[in-house]
């Protein structure tokens, strides 16, 4: 890669992440809690935001989404269906959301009249590493069918999340996944990360998400005091 | 994205263009039939490409890989244990392969020795799709465990290649695959792209996958005669 455009490529960068500190600023103002869910294509993200969305509003909680995808609106219908309001970031051929398509993608919206709002990245295991969108929490998705190694072939996607979730853990036993050796793999590039297994379909280990979210959002509302 | 980096991502594109044309012209004069294989993250590329080295060599074909990914050589070592040659590439954070870093990794293997070469690009559905590797074939892998709808949701990656191949075939019923809606979406972005099922942990399907090989190779040597 040239130099030249490693030049650009940082300016990007800089400015995606001056646009996303003030995303934070603006969430943290309303104090909506941001979620970014971010893997490969087909781990299953739609699905387990669907029921996520619908068990939170089961809770009397107000939330929405946004997701982004190269082309299509399939996956804010899918999530719409929940009743809570989701919209559609198309990205046409690019492939990661970037902090400017997502405050764009706010217009409208008054958020402090949502508890959570959850950023479904586009499907790719690499580029929107790179990508801040000001969230409160990045969280990664390892599907039992991709194998246990993709934490150690794409390290940073791993590295720089908050939480990683094992999807489709009904298929666990067909794919003959190595559950230890995945949470290996993942500690190789992230220590101290917290890992959870479910299957949204089935409705396996949502409720101890649930639990990590709802704590996750506390601490976000009660920074810590600092000593006087 | 801004106008300067669109120009200059042209740029790019364009030079990989060029070096791809070249490596098309190496690999045409050497009769190595060369072929491109993407998908996502853990659609079981290399335990395809595994036994596919494996069968061809059980024919006495003389065949050769590269596989790309961000970190690790564990791709390489699995391959290599087929007995044919395979060398790494690592793009360390970049997602996916250019022309030029498949020719930096051909130096010092004699191309017309072989009769197949295969390059399994980064896992990734969006950035490989642009840049062409010199290949005779480009081949585009969805596993049923991804859902039907990705064709239509990463379009340029299927309109770009000249076979889909859908593995994991032995999950299909526990996925509930449903494939006339896949092969449906295939078409609506690629209306004759010819569809092959299989999966390479049971045997399935690598028979047809061959004939489909040794078809198009046979048409690589024959190019159609220009009418006098």
């Amino acid at each position: 890669m040239e130099a030249r455009i490693v030049e650009i490529r940082k300016g990007v960068l800089k400015k995606n992440d001056l646009l996303a500190a003030e995303l934070r600023q603006r969430f943290q103002q309303a104090r909506v809690f941001v979620v970014n869910l971010v893997s490969s294509p087909g781990t299953g993200k739609t699905t387990f935001l669907e029921r996520t969305l619908r068990d939170l509003r089961g809770q009397s909680l107000r939330v929405a989404a946004l997701v982004g995808d190269l082309e299509t609106d399939n996956d804010a219908r899918r999530l719409a269906a929940s009743g809570a309001p989701a919209r559609q970031i198309n990205t046409h051929g690019y492939c990661h959301l970037e902090a400017e398509m997502v405050s764009t993608h706010l217009e409208g919206w008054n958020l402090s009249e949502f508890d959570y709002l959850f950023i479904e990245n586009v499907g790719n295991l690499v580029c929107p590493a790179n990508y801040d969108l000001g969230e409160h929490q990045r969280v990664a998705f390892l599907s039992v069918t991709e194998g246990e190694d993709k934490p150690l072939k794409y390290p940073k996607m791993f590295n720089s999340a908050d939480l990683a979730v094992i999807t489709k853990w009904d298929l666990a036993e067909a794919c003959e996944f190595q559950l230890d050796e995945a949470v290996k793999n993942l500690h190789a590039v992230r220590p101290d990360l917290a890992v959870l297994k479910v299957s949204a379909k089935r409705g396996f280990g949502m409720e101890e998400w649930m639990r990590w979210l709802a704590a996750a959002r506390e601490k976000m509302q009660k920074p810590e005091t600092v000593v006087p």
